[in-house]
């Protein structure tokens, strides 16, 4: 079972996921957490490009191409074994992510990334997303906490309110009739959240 | 105008670039020599990832999507602005290289990195473009001076003689019955091909 986390910027995905973590070790299943970009050393190294700042001049189809080029080794070294192996995958993020943020943020076209992703992930789409959707005017708002304890933001955190206006939509587009995909509303408290998204759970038989 | 040279590993067409361009800045031509993968910031960093032999686990999509994206940042940063003030633009490999290594080396979909490229290129297409043909068991004959020269070889390099095979095979159905294409026997010597190289860009006008 693969499951996916997506969502703006500062939604919660990531408190979310260790939330669950924590909850589905509890009950001694095996789980493997995964962040994108990254989990590789490869992926890694594509990670860094992507959010170092100094890197501002980056264009758009090279942003596009660096997360499917992480993503593609992400899936062959840790997705697919992990799910062979019976863990259930987490992830912060995957292919829906390249679709809101370069597709319809960005103004690349969603049928050629449409194309790329299937390329890059074949049979390993996740089973079931988790969508937690907060308004843009929420991230200004959680910024400035998050950021003092981390010490600034990456080069896409750095983006603009009608760039993440853009993300919305396009997420909401994205996922509107999908039967795999749970919204979330990200304004609820932190363990109501966690409480729903285990529901969910319950009900797909995990 | 932009001139892209393609070959195997060790075909002679980094020695003819650099013979080119001498001759060319004897006549007084604005010339801006480039290498792929590389040639920008970001795209330099791709190549490191690319050619490093420690990432030898790299799969084929991530290796493909690495040379795109390393493309599209020099198209944009250094090829365009470079043809718009005037300046003959020669590349050392460019998108023919992804179709013949990624697609008929590695077995990836031609169709697919066609469409790939079209996304990554668009209008900068090279107008000419020089292969240089060698056989591939000329390869190993020149591969143990070079390396020695260099210190050893890189990550593609590495490859067996079964892949270059295809890539040559590949090059040469690409390259069937396409008018901006100049063949090259890359075993004369080199101050023979590179007469050849010039009579033929005479031809179309430079």
């Amino acid at each position: 079972m693969f499951i996916s986390f997506e969502g703006l910027d500062f939604s919660g995905k990531s408190t979310q996921l260790r939330l669950l973590r924590q909850y589905l070790e509890n009950k001694n299943r095996k789980v493997k957490l995964i962040r994108e970009p990254g989990g590789t050393i490869i992926s890694e190294k594509i990670r860094d490009l992507l959010l170092d700042k100094k890197n501002d001049n980056m264009c758009d189809e090279t942003e596009l191409l660096l997360f499917a080029a992480s993503r593609a080794q992400l899936i062959k070294e840790v997705i697919v074994p992990n799910l062979e192996n019976g863990y259930l995958v987490l992830s912060d993020r995957f292919h829906h992510s390249s679709l809101a943020y370069q597709g319809y943020g960005r103004g690349i076209s969603v049928e050629f990334i449409e194309n790329l992703m299937e390329f890059v992930v074949k049979d390993a789409k996740p089973d079931v997303t988790f969508f937690i959707d907060i308004p843009v005017e929420e991230i200004n708002k959680r910024k400035s906490l998050s950021l003092f304890e981390r010490g600034g933001a990456d080069r896409i955190e750095l983006s603009r309110d009608n760039f993440y206006i853009k993300v919305r939509n396009g997420y909401l587009k994205l996922f509107d009739n999908d039967d795999s995909i749970v919204i979330i509303d990200g304004l609820k408290p932190i363990e109501e959240i966690h409480s729903e998204i285990v529901d969910k759970l319950n009900e797909f038989g995990i």
